[in-house]
């Protein structure tokens, strides 16, 4: 830390993202990437002539991938905002919608990010406890005067909440925004989306990291009311006017287009999942109910980060937790069922020592 | 605005990039892009492979990008930090090194995005009028308390600080970080990244935007002191882990490495804004000495904003801002050859009117 730091920039809770070795061929199950590589269409995007147009600026209004996604989604383009990644788009709603006035709100056991930005703007954060099945009842915040930030499936235990308890929220404060963080809903949530044209206080926020391959792309976006939608915009241009490259642009509106590619590979994850839920259960482990393309899985012996280590020193990388109530669990990203089916050997054979 | 914004984002004053026609022909001189594509090296590095590699996170660390910039710039990497263009590295640097304790300063007439980083951090700015003659002294700025910006070359004028004033401004007072934003340096200007082993209050912003030919591929850099880059790495954990995608870091890291087309593409636009400035002075214009990618005319008859309408209306864009100060004139960037001769005809033939 400079002798220049602000204040504010000391106050903050960076964020430690899953570990991204560069050098090592791990099998790696940890930041819950896609097993599966983009759409051929988005590959062939990036590949046609896109790269020689690099010398210009990209659209700042992501015109063609807002048109593509608003279709996919049956909204309109003004109805969508795209970003580097979601969490940029997180960063833009939580400016946005939280503020000094403003509190948020999110569970203790959530995605560790919200935590960053809360301390990036300085805001007073809530932190409500999931009840002791690891589930998220809605009637704990149904008080909360504040913006609501609720990962549905959530990270890291893959565990849902149905739409019509988030519409009760949305219904109980019109005056307060509901962001729903729906990064893994493809793998067998149920999205809020179809709930924008009912609700002006609800924005759904997606990614292309998981379900979509991409994400070294870095692309994320939210879909909500129009004039939410404009207010993101509004810090857009305050942070940041061209947040999305061309060759992302591309590769994202590509696959976007894809259906069939991206049906197909949902289906491949889930069918991995039942798979894995399953052989995990019989080596001992207690698995939460997952929505996700990882599951939150607790060994009957070893601890977490005793298990967690074994594992990376036999080359195979999950994510481990150092925090309360969830000290016992890895979180496992379903990779191919070569992936998978190497960690059950793996584990078998660490848990039988 | 909806009714949920927060007051904070109420204040914002999001800057307004230049416009970003997609669907129509113009001789585009108004985002100062370069008229290059990228070094063949770094298409290269963007097709071989990288696509199909984009279910993978990006390295948070962007590791080898920052690798390639040191040994540029005769650094550690730990002296570079890599964002999702400069503006993302002004952000971090504008939350690290300024806040309620830290005001900031620059010039009135300068690069606009700091006037919406001001209003994004809430930020108390001192805003220093240039000279007459739109030059910068830094006499100007020698007992502010706070963090100091400097556009070097300056936009939108083109004109320049000499770096041993600027050292004066890094010994006056060491306990106030000097951001050097050199955006475009590479054309003429002289770059203060040789003083950081010399100035831990330093930091240098540039761009791969104008001189690497990759606007498209939004990639910025920060040189600086090994403290001061871990402050604005505290605040991209914080706010975008992943922040560069990872086509971005293929095709900038080879970019780096070709530093004889990146000469030849400085050189060929040197060439063309000293034949520019010619032509432009013959038609009357006031021409500002530009080190820049672009110049800053002044026609001797029709108004700024006249001048600008009519030559959009014949299909060639460039840059008026209409503020005090500068409403005569208009930022023409340096594109190629054969597009400033077609502009100095259409413009002959406008003025003669």
């Amino acid at each position: 830390m400079s002798r220049c730091l602000s204040l504010e920039a000391q106050r903050l809770a960076p964020y430690t993202p899953g570990e991204q070795p560069q050098d090592q061929q791990y099998i790696k199950l940890n930041t819950n990437e896609s097993p599966y590589p983009p759409s051929p269409k988005a590959v062939e995007a990036v590949r046609s002539a896109e790269a020689e147009k690099l010398y210009l600026y990209s659209d700042p209004l992501c015109a063609g991938l807002n048109c593509a996604l608003a279709k996919r989604y049956g909204l309109k383009p003004e109805n969508v905002i795209s970003g580097n990644g979601s969490d940029e788009i997180l960063a833009f709603a939580f400016r946005a919608f939280c503020g000094t006035a403003i509190p948020v709100a999110f569970a203790d056991i959530t995605y560790g990010f919200y935590e960053a930005q809360a301390a990036l703007f300085g805001l007073d954060a809530l932190r409500v406890p999931l009840r002791e099945d690891f589930s998220l009842r809605v009637e704990d915040y149904m008080e909360f005067p504040g913006t609501i930030v609720l990962a549905n499936p959530n990270a890291p235990t893959g565990m849902t909440i149905a739409p019509l308890e988030i519409c009760r929220l949305l219904e109980k404060n019109s005056n307060r925004v509901i962001i729903v963080d729906e990064a893994y809903v493809d793998f067998g949530g149920e999205s809020c989306a179809p709930l924008i044209p009912k609700y002006d206080n609800l924005l759904v926020v997606q990614t292309m990291s998981k379900s979509r391959s991409l994400a070294g792309g870095r692309i994320g976006y939210a879909l909500g009311n129009a004039e939410l939608i404009a207010d993101l915009n509004r810090v857009k241009y305050s942070f940041n006017p061209y947040n999305v490259n061309r060759l992302s642009l591309a590769a994202g509106t590509a696959a976007v287009e894809d259906e069939d590619y991206f049906q197909g590979c949902c289906a491949a994850v889930r069918e991995t999942r039942v798979w894995t839920v399953n052989a995990l259960e019989n080596l001992g482990f207690t698995v939460l109910p997952s929505s996700a393309n990882f599951v939150f899985a607790k060994p009957d012996r070893l601890s977490g980060g005793e298990l967690y280590r074994r594992l990376k020193e036999n080359g195979i990388l999950v994510r481990w937790f150092d925090k309360d109530r969830i000290r016992d669990y890895l979180r496992i990203t379903i990779g191919s069922r070569a992936q998978m089916e190497a960690l059950v050997e793996k584990l078998t054979e660490l848990l039988k020592k």
